[in-house]
This record gives structure tokens, sequence and C-alpha cells, in this order.
């Protein structure tokens, strides 16, 4: 998925020198130098730039380094640098996170990533869920508000990130922000009020590039920053980022992108039509709503094995420090492993005959010892109740549901699907092989799966490094069908039977059927 | 000249209000019903304006009047108006002279002339001309001084226009500004010291479409203005606006636009080829030079009728007040009548025993008393000297020598051209016979010269009125030659055969021979 160095935003240029015989503008010269390179006879820039433009050009006697970028097919010159000046000209990918955000440092001239930094969405503040944060801003001052509050986050880290690579901030030319439509309004600082009232409207579908310093982003003076488009108001920019990332305007073959995170959103198609879907999927695989949930960090539990025969459980925690909690991907693999080993029945019920030990009782409600005291990392029981786990089947039970209602609507079944691209933002890889084992995602082979971790930040990063992003993340965009789920008696019955493990027609799995114990 | 009422830059729209299967965003939604009415389908605008829309769109039931503006190929929404409001949309259109700078508020639904308003630029507390200026604005403070003391003369001129028509200057959504390349570079703040050394490189040639704010202008919130474009250091946007004015974008006959102040400036060709010229005419024809010599205004001659037989000289004043000055096509007039009634020579030189009392020796140079104290505003002798007739004689040379050179240069005689149009930025009307009398311009049937009054003004209203302006002002630009005068022996050869009245060749002025007195 990496692109040509020829097709970077970054284009060094040398100009003929004005004459008598030639006199056009300076601007006007670097606009038809770079023209045959960009394809393009129009290049708009800034005011601020075009002030210096003159003096720049004549100090580097007429040769230059630009940043250019393009979107809704027009072309922008960013800033003009020392060609021999050797500075680093760099792009920001955002994963805009309800909770959490993410961002990667790219250089633009190479595509490499130069460095990485992650940190709690400050929002939270006036809400942990979107819902709280969209009331909240209802009226102005919450409105802007929460634009401060992120604004001001991502300033400081861009501040951290870059330090870390030893750069300024002013060198970060470009920043491209995926994230669902709600955080994505909040950052622009557009109403949101009717982004959850029926019929559910965004303000914007294709922000596309805006002026940094009206967003309150401290990067350099004329930088644009690219806000990844939405199909509406489910099917946010991150969905569309990892879309791109996956390929899915340059696939012919059909594939299909799942994200699991508050929501179960699905998109499905190839780079002729597309058609996506989105359900409340509930909260399970996302950080904090187990009582040991969280997302992924070091000491949180991101994989589980347990021995089939022994029923001895083995957890493994990023960085392999003491374990503190468990992220989306590890609560699949808890669940799939207590299925296959028999520690939880095909109701989603743990067997306490079969637990053992493991199995204590609070508050009338089983609770399933995942780490004990003496090994975990603030020498607490780490625990999943019952309820945490029926919470976790609804989503998986939801995610398949909305596979089988979109196949069906568009007449294919599983087998026909090339590709399965599992995306997530909460921050780690879910193991396919876990997934199916529940009856989350269908019984196919495993070399169709492809984890992409988070692929929002991951697409964010590709268009930092490719000229025909925007148009390719916009084709995306443009082809996608949303479908309105119809909860109607059919779909509640499909819902019920795949809230069973792996669900009530075991045929469905066959390779699950004889791995249970 | 005047355009369609469907081309104007107002359009009245109503969307199909949203729904579950129509989950468009507000500014998709709109972007959509325009995308017919406008021919595109992207229609850019301000984050500011994004956030006002999903409010404004459901207060006014998905109706609403919007303000459009396209240029380089790409259409801006600039605001949208309550539909039923009956608000006045205005435009304004300014040129921006050296001297004096003249604003026209214009109904943009209409086109109609609202008021119209001119004041001195306060520019010239730097210096009264262009390269006094230039060099003070070479340093950044004498730059930005510059610009706040045009951007403060325009803001306070447009409230003045704004409160005489009735309407508030946040009513103001479009400004044109037309001025030489020199002042539209003071007046965006962009560097000018290349513009007047060797080649004499502009910034900019097509500036488009400013923001409002960045220019300090203040208008309405997301307000552009479009800056002319120039087609090199010395022929500027005023000019470019006349040919505008004028139709140089759809002409099929072969025409000529000659513009007379500090330079002789000349265009010609049709709509598909265009040469330009411009040449040094020495400062005759712009207030300040002659002691009386001023800008139109009231009590300044813009006409003179001296009786060839009693040679009593007659003058007509502007709001005929007592006269206080004379403006350029008055000196003209004045010129010419002067030379039929004999009391000038072919040389120039005045004929002391023919002009009799109103001749008297100050310094010892001849002057001419064009008013005497008696009848004068300030009760002086309203005089010319001899130096103000050679002055003027000069320009009138120039401007000649630059018509037979540029037609000499396309090989075309002075009968191919169908017409002549005369604009000045100097405020007044050139009686074209009275230009012929002098020599200044071909000996052409008068039917084929069209005084335009000031054209630079008249070309920017034009603008406000089309949807097509910016396109067909880019292709005037786009198709410009320009000629470097070449002034070597045979060009001084002409030129001093130009400095007799007419003309050492009479042969060239048939018409003006047998009315010489």
């Amino acid at each position: 998925m990496d692109e040509e160095s020829g097709d970077r935003w970054v284009v060094d240029i040398a100009l003929q020198p004005p004459s008598i015989d030639d006199n056009t503008s300076d601007s006007g010269r670097l606009e038809k130098a770079l023209a045959p390179e960009l394809k393009t006879d129009s290049i708009a820039m800034d005011l601020k730039l075009l002030k210096l433009l003159p003096e720049r050009l004549r100090k580097w006697d007429y040769a230059c380094r630009c940043i250019v970028f393009r979107d809704h097919g027009k072309w922008r010159l960013i800033d003009v640098l020392d060609p021999e000046g050797g500075d680093c000209a760099a792009g920001m990918a955002v994963d805009l996170g309800t909770t959490r955000v993410v961002l990667r440092l790219v250089d633009l001239a190479t595509g490499r990533t130069l460095s990485e930094f992650a940190f709690d969405n400050p929002q939270d503040e006036a809400g942990p869920d979107i819902l709280a944060r969209l009331h909240y801003a209802e009226k102005r001052e919450g409105r802007q508000h929460l634009q401060e509050l992120i604004t001001g986050g991502i300033n400081r880290a861009v501040g951290d990130v870059c330090a870390k690579a030893g750069i300024s901030s002013e060198q970060v030319y470009l920043m491209a922000v995926a994230g669902n439509t709600a955080m994505t309004h909040l950052f622009m600082g557009l109403p949101p009020q009717w982004l959850i009232r029926e019929p559910y409207i965004p303000a914007v579908n294709s922000p596309g590039a805006v002026r940094a310093d009206e967003l309150g982003i401290n990067i350099s003076f004329c930088a644009r920053v690219f806000v990844f488009p939405n199909a509406g108001s489910y099917f946010g920019g991150d969905l569309i980022s990892g879309a791109y990332y996956a390929g899915f305007h340059e696939n012919d073959e059909v594939a299909v992108l799942v994200d699991v995170g508050t929501n179960a959103e699905v998109l499905l198609g190839n780079r002729q039509w597309l058609v996506a879907c989105a359900g409340a999927a509930g909260p399970a695989l996302e950080g904090g709503v187990s009582e040991i949930g969280m997302t992924a960090g070091p000491g949180v539990i991101d994989s589980v094995r347990i021995d089939p025969e022994s029923r001895e459980v083995s957890v493994h925690t990023i960085d392999d420090m003491p374990a503190r909690g468990i992220c989306g991907s590890g609560m699949i693999d808890l669940a799939a492993q207590l299925f296959l080993a028999g520690m939880v029945d095909i109701r989603g019920r743990f067997v306490p005959e079969v637990c053992g030990d493991r199995l204590k009782e609070i508050d009338g409600m089983h609770h399933f010892i995942v780490v004990f005291g003496r090994d975990s990392a603030e020498g607490n029981d780490l625990t999943i109740s019952q309820a945490d786990l029926d919470s976790l089947i609804r989503s998986k039970a939801a995610m398949y549901t909305i596979l089988e209602t979109i196949t069906g609507y568009v007449g294919i079944s599983f087998e026909d699907i090339s590709a399965f691209y599992v995306g997530g933002t909460f921050g780690s890889f879910i193991n396919p092989r876990s997934a199916i084992s529940i009856g989350m995602l269908p019984d196919l082979p495993e070399e169709v799966f492809h984890p992409l971790g988070n692929s929002s930040v991951k697409g964010a990063a590709r268009l930092l490094s490719s000229r025909q992003a925007a148009e390719d993340i916009e084709s995306i965009r443009g082809r996608i069908t949303y479908l309105e789920l119809n909860v109607n008696q059919d779909f509640m019955n499909r819902f019920s039977a795949a809230r069973f493990l792996p669900h009530t027609d075991a045929a469905r799995f066959p390779t699950v059927a004889g791995a249970v114990k």
C-alpha cells in the first residue's frame, strides 16, 4: 500500500528566471513550472504566502521545494522551502477517536513514519460518550469549549510528537484527521444537534481541506487540515479512512471492511459500488465498560489462550507488563477460548463445574477471574462478569446480523467475499479465528481475513503520501449507499439466532463445531 | 453592455428537505441544488458560513437566497440569506486610482447602481506619485502603513456609500477592485520592489478573489474581494477592467482601447488576440501638474470652446460651479481650441499677437489666462504655462507614436480599426474631435470613437453583474501580448514628428488642416 515517491505532496522545482521577454509574475511563473508536474493550470495560494514569495524565489535563485495539496479537484500551494535547506517537511495523520486520539508524524517527501503518539480525548471532561458531548455542544459555548479541548489536546500532542522527531511544529504542513462524524463536527466547531435527530443530517459530508489557523491548529502558517469525509451521521471519516487504507477505491473483487466499537460498522463492495451499514453494537468492545475493559496500552491483555485440557488460562499483555485490564481484541479472544474450552455454554453462560475456582460470585452474579490478584499489576483479581460477557455477545450478534443483512441486501453469500478487512479503533488486532469461534465473523478460511489494526490513522497517513488521495477518498465516499437498518421482526429473529455461540445454526460454523471441548 | 438577470451572483433556491432516504448533509444538499443552475458539482464555502448553515436552512424551511462567486473556475458560496427577507445584497466596484479612488455600489440582484462616491487616495500622505510610494513600501512597515491607509480609506468610503443607499456595509458581499499593478500590490500588501526594477516583475498576475477579512476590508463576514488581474507591471487591472467594459472578450472586429494618464496605455485586438503597449506620457493629463490641473470635481473645467472669429474663450465647469481648475479632458479641449483659433502654432507655441491680453509673462514664461480672476472661484487668474502646454504635447505625441508603433507591429492601418474606445481614469470624458485636432488620436470618423469615462469602475461594476465575468476577464488577460517599447532612433523620429500640431505630416489629419484658423 505504498506509493511511488513521484506521487508525494513535495515537489522540487527550478524556474526559468524572469526577463524582459518573459515578464510573468512570480506566482504565475511558479504556477507555470508546476503545471506539467501537477497536470493543472491553476494553483491557489494564501495571500500570506504570496507576500513572501518574491523575496524567497530571488534568494534561492528561482528554485524551491513546494508543498502542495489537492482536494475537490483544486490544487493549492501550501509553502515554498529552500531547496538546499534539507529541512524535513512533515504531515500529521490523526485518528480522532471518541476515547483516544492517535497521531502519526509522516515525512511528506518519503512517506516514512517519523514518530507516533496517543492521548485520551480531553473532551471526556464533558462526557465519556458521544451523546453526552453532543448534548453539551448544542449550546454555542459548549460547542466552543469542546472544540478548544480537542484542538488544545492536538496542539500539545503535535508539540510532543514533533519534539520526539526533532522537528518544529511549524514544519508540519498538512494534517489529515479521520474521526467519526460527531467527532469531526466537534473538531470543526460545527453544530452537531441535527446529527442525532431524525433524519440524522450532518452539516457537511466532505469538508475537504480547512485552514489550520481557522481551526485553531498551530502548525505551519498556511497549513491545511484535511478532514475525512463522512457518508452520514453514522458512517464517519474514520471508516472511510479505513476503506481507503484497505484499497476500496482500487479493488475489483468484492471485499468487506468491518469495524467494531460502540457501533458495528460494515462496508461491502468494490471500486464499482459500496454499501454501508451501521448498528449499535453496545460498548462491550471499547474500554470503560466491563470493570477491567480499557483501550490498548502497556499491561493491557490483548490475547488470551486457555488450554482445552488443563483449562489453564494464559494471557499476553502489551509490552509484557503485569496485567491491568483487557482490550477489545483480548475480550474476543477470551470469550472464544472460554467457549472452546467448554467453560461457557452455547447460550454464553459460565459453566460453574468447568470453571472451578476461576469463578466467583459478586452481588449474586458470576465473575470469571482472568488474572488472579497475585499476578496482576495492582494486586486485585481481574474479572469479567456474566453481564460483561452478555454485552460482548450482543455486540458480536449485532455484527453478524448486520453482515447477514448487508450481504442479503446485495444478494451475495459470504463465500463471494474475497477479502475481509477487520479494522478497529480500539487499538489492537482482532484474532479472526477467535471472532469466528464466537460467531462474530463468518466461518471463512483464515487467509480471507486481514486485520488492519488502527486503519483510521493508517488511511490518514496514506493520504499524506499520495497526490491522488483526496480524489480516491472522495470516490469511495461518493459511491457509498447507506443502508438504513430496518429493525423488524425478521431482523430480530436473525439477531436472536446470532446470540448463541457461535449460532443456533451450527452448520454455518463447521470449523468451530469440531473444536469445542 | 448589460447582462440578463439570470446571470447574476444572486441565486434563489429551494431544497428538497432531508429524509431518512436522503441523508445528504446540509451543505451537500445546497451544493446539489445549486449544481444545475451553476453547472458545477463543487461549491466551496468558508467554515464560518458552514457553522451557520444548518440552523439557517431549517429556519427558512430549506429555501434561501445564495450569494455566489466564481473565479479561476471555482465556485464559492459567499452567504445564504433569508429568501423572504427582502434585504438588498450589494457589491462594490472600486476604481483604485493613484490619485483618486472611485466607488460604485451595485445591487447584485438587479445590476442597478445604488450610489457612488469618490475620495482622494490617502496614500498621497506617503508620496503623490507611484514611485515615491513604491520606494516607501520597500520596507515592511512602509508597506503595511500604505496598505492601512488605502484599506482605511476604502472602509470609510464604503460606510459612507452604504449609508447613502440606506444599507449596512455588512450587506456588501462582493467587492471588485481595479487599479494599476502598483496600486493593487499596495492594496494587497504585496512587496512592490520588483515592479520597478528590470525586468519589472509583479508578485502576481491574477490574484482573483481574496478574503475581505485578510485584506482588512470590513464588509460581509465571508465576502470576497476580486482584484483585477494585470498583464505586467505596466499594464494593470484598471486597463483590463476597461477592456472588459468595452467588450474585448466578445468583439470579432479589431478595436483599440486607449487610456491616457501618467502613462499612455494602448490595447489593440479582438477576442482572438490582443497586443498591449504602454509608455510614459508625462503627467500632463493628471491633476497636480500644471498649477491649475486637477481631477474632475465641481468647478473643474471639463470642456473649452474658443470662437475662431472673436477668440472669445468660454469654459464649461462640472456642476456649473465657478472655475477652480482644469481636468485632463479640459486640457485637451483647450489645446485643440487654441490651435484651431490660431492662438498656438504648429510647434505648440503661444502666438502673442493672436492671444492678446489672455497672455501674460511670469518668470520669463508665457502663461495663458483660461479664466480671468473676476470669474474664477477664488478670484485669481487660472492660467496654463508654455511648459504645461509642452508637457501636454509630449503626452499626445507619446500616445500617437505608441498607436503608430502598435498598429505597425501587427501590420494594420488605423483605418482597419472598427472601434476606438477612449478611457481615462482622470474622471471626465475626452472629446475625440479635440484629441484628433491636436494629433493625439488618428483622424478617423467621429462615430469610430467611444468615450468611456471611468471605464475602470464601470468594468468592475460589470463584473458584479455577470457570472461569466471572472472567466471573461481572465480570457482578456491571458491573450495579451505585452509589447515592450523599443525606444530606438526610429521611434524617436516618429515621436519628434508627432510633437507638432497635429503632426509634421499634415496629410495624416485631413479634417484638421481645413479647420485651422
